[in-house]
């Protein structure tokens, strides 16, 4: 079983870490603060990166979430299965709509590992609907903004599209897309499992305290 | 077992199906088509496309590559396991020094898949060195000439440099690279177990005659 198991999943300030939004600095520098400053679950994004470079990325990573933060891997389920299989600690794998489907992924990592699904749409929803129950953990539901660091979303939901998307939803929904300080409040307030954040932290000059800022946040936001 | 398992592969005519090289014709029309025309083995190169269309056109291959010819597919080795639980008649998995390592790629296919690995260095012969007997099927190496379809190979080898590589590699070596009509000869006389070909296959204006030709000119030159 996972340390961090659907159960103990804790979204609430979630760091998707982009290799290509780090200012330059490894990934695993990012994560290791961020993961200091208190953040829940990272996704590890790394686009265009050879699957060798990603996989050093993971294992890198691994060491700085293990026993701290839930460590879930973007679209490659092979990267997430050879982490798995040099004994890392990764918990799961986070896809998108174009990615592998997400009943054949469930197949492929286990029922124990921890599967996220972005998804905005009302479709997104009736196609979940069509896979067993327990087949996706979480949705990441996005763009609420506009935002830079990902081109193939639809039109930005608003935070009213995403506590309409949110409430219609079977599972816990990440709010995602151009979120950062100063949202806490309205993402809790909509519904929000947690806000997925990447410049916030990434680009930060301090990824540390830019996560312990947005952790304080959410506390007192549900306070 | 696979039915093109180790010792049922056969490189000899190898078409390297390249999304990207098929001047717009949907990449199953030119594998269908070269199946016809006598290719012995076909991996799927979909570089930058989605993993659901990869899968999508794994699945689309097989059914014409099925107990045909030899099915790979390149790098994305969850497209490779989500196609084999889909049931489809997969063979294996090519994958460059950039991915992930052999071993653990043989780990996540099983014993039986086949594992092509390109290799064209001798630093690639001395990591290759240090894999169990087995974890490699065969070796893809070149370019043997400059070829515009794949950008991140080193020099190109020429027949002599391949035919040095090939003496000393422990595995079959696929001549590939800048290969086509008229190579047959010196390609089996500088030892290769095959020709891998992406655009005089992919690019011709008939892929199944261009195919023939060239399965009628390996089999003369080892006559």
């Amino acid at each position: 079983m996972n340390r961090f198991g659907h159960e103990n999943l804790d979204l609430s300030v979630y760091l998707v870490a982009d290799w290509a939004s780090t200012a330059g600095r490894p990934l695993w520098q990012i994560v290791a603060a961020a993961v200091e400053g208190g953040a829940t679950t990272v996704q590890l994004r790394c686009k265009d990166v050879p699957a060798r470079d990603f996989l050093a990325d993971v294992l890198a990573c691994a060491q700085h979430t293990a026993g701290r933060a839930a460590l879930l891997v973007n679209d490659r389920v092979d990267v997430y299965l050879a982490a798995r299989a040099a004994g890392a600690p990764v918990d799961g794998v986070h896809i998108g709509q174009s990615d592998l489907p997400a009943d054949a992924v469930r197949g492929l990592i286990g029922p124990d590992a921890i599967l996220g699904l972005s998804a905005s749409r009302p479709e997104d929803l009736a196609s979940l609907a069509r896979y067993p129950e327990g087949t996706v953990s979480y949705l990441g539901t996005g763009a609420v903004r506009p935002t830079p660091t990902k081109k193939d979303h639809p039109e930005p939901l608003g935070f009213a599209g995403f506590a309409a998307f949110a409430a219609a939803a079977p599972l816990p929904c990440v709010a995602i897309g151009g979120i950062g300080h100063g949202d806490a409040a309205e993402a809790r307030a909509s519904g929000a499992a947690g806000m997925a954040v990447v410049r916030a932290i990434c680009a930060a000059a301090d990824p540390a305290e830019a996560t312990r800022s947005l952790v304080r946040e959410w506390a007192e936001a549900g306070a």
